[in-house]
């Protein structure tokens, strides 16, 4: 797919916004649609043609895009008679880049085949600054021939790396923020064993990085715990959704995850006490309350 | 210390052996000495001499460097009448870079001070590797002036930072142990949810990196946990002592970790199950044996 493809793409906010931008930049033809439409019109100056409808945005496409916000929304826009899927070519493909469960995934993957409309489900992490940038990690569920056929698009968008069949992108994307939930927890203790002990957190933070203790958290997040100030990034609300469809989806599966299960607890109560609109790096708050710590 | 500066070197093992020869290598006179001499002798043709007792590497010092295995070995080479600090000449400095416990390191800068003798904690991060390449992360806990005049030293071995007073960069270190084990035990929840999910765990492992939940553990151990691979590496005996240490230190300053109290008692329950010998990323077995899985 080196030749410029028509692409229809669905969700154009804060996310979706500059990666339908990277797209057109690469030279894709674009037609966009989204709920409200002066988000969309900011891109026309790339050349993108903003529809009226996300019919009318996908009954050309060789490739619909979409990225809308939850797993109830995607599907009001992708299922039923009057869908993108009723809208979209037979042999054209549908890319769900949107975090949903990874059931609605397996179904919508459904839906897609007994229409002759190949699937991917594709969530990213990397955040605004990633979808900016054009490297997102994008997490690929769905057929081997659909991915291989749409992964030069994607590249345009990021890292996308394929990991199983249809909903298995949604499975990664739950591991993900299992992993950042958990290491957000851990974070928050080594800082405050720090505090608590007589040591400068901020320059312990700086002497672990490079070592084993490395990782994304200790360099975003740390800072922030830190500081004290925990203005979004990701709300802790969020976070928590995130944690309680991992420990829901393991349940299913029969699987304990005595770790996941317990930073959910504490997200649970973090949120409880009124801090789920601050940045999940404010899990920290709720250790200190335990430990009848000062907040501020 | 631009200067060169004469250094006794005490303990050339494993991670003590490549350090002493970087800092030969970087002109300063070194006299090392090791327990088993063997090890100490590979390093003459640096032009490093080997002393037959410890006091003699030490007495011409102007630093001394102690890189010994274990907090009662220090403390027994360190301090008494036939110790260290006893043949060290007056206003140099011991570099303690041993990882030893927080209130053995405080003891013994207190015992240095009584002599007039500069005391820095200064255990590492980066294992053999770091320890070679001469970029270990060093946590330097003790007086901001005794630091200052030692850190172009420490430099020729790795990353110094200074942290806080004496004890605080065990402190650190104890916190970066942590924060390893923790993260250790939410990557391989994170493999078995990938795994029971039906997606390539490896694969999952790619889609990641990169995004907020890459880690050193997620690209240093996640391969481990995902091959069945399970050569020390760090053993998980050493994990356990750890995290051990941690709540330990945690408790007596009244502070309730709770991930870390969860993820100390996996560990106990894997060394109780004789694993204690493998690399720590095994932890991801005792996970496996609590949800049934098979282990091989």
């Amino acid at each position: 797919m080196s030749e410029p493809t028509t692409i229809g793409f669905i969700g154009t906010g804060i996310m979706g916004g500059p990666m339908a931008a990277n797209l057109a930049k690469a030279g894709h033809q674009m037609r966009v649609w989204n709920r409200t439409p002066d988000k969309a019109h900011a891109l026309t100056s790339l050349g993108i043609e903003v529809s009226e409808t996300f019919q009318q945005a996908a009954e050309q496409a060789d490739v619909v895009v979409v990225m809308l916000s939850s797993g109830p929304v995607c599907d009001e826009v992708i299922l039923g008679p009057n869908g993108l899927l009723a809208a979209m070519k037979p042999h054209s493909t549908l890319v769900v880049m949107s975090s949903i469960p990874v059931e609605t995934a397996q179904q919508q993957a459904k839906a897609a085949a007994e229409r002759g409309i190949g699937y991917l489900d594709a969530p990213v992490s990397g955040g605004e600054k990633g979808a900016q940038a054009g490297n997102l990690a994008i997490m690929v569920g769905g057929e081997v021939a659909t991915f291989e056929r749409t992964s030069t698009l994607l590249q345009v968008m990021g890292n996308p790396v394929h990991v199983g069949p249809a909903g298995t992108g949604q499975l990664a994307k739950l591991a993900n923020q299992l992993i950042v939930a958990n290491t957000i927890a851990t974070v928050s203790e080594a800082v405050l064993l720090a505090e608590r002990g007589g040591a400068d957190p901020a320059k312990v933070r700086e002497a672990l990085l490079g070592g084993f203790a490395d990782s994304t958290v200790l360099r975003a997040h740390a800072p922030r715990m830190i500081a004290n100030d925990f203005a979004p990034g990701g709300p802790a609300k969020w976070q928590l959704k995130d944690t309680q469809t991992a420990i829901a989806l393991a349940k299913e599966l029969s699987l304990d995850l005595p770790v996941t299960s317990l930073v959910n607890s504490l997200f649970t109560d973090l949120v409880a006490h009124g801090d789920g609109e601050l940045d999940h790096s404010a899990l920290i708050r709720e250790l200190r309350r335990r430990n009848e710590m000062p907040l501020d």
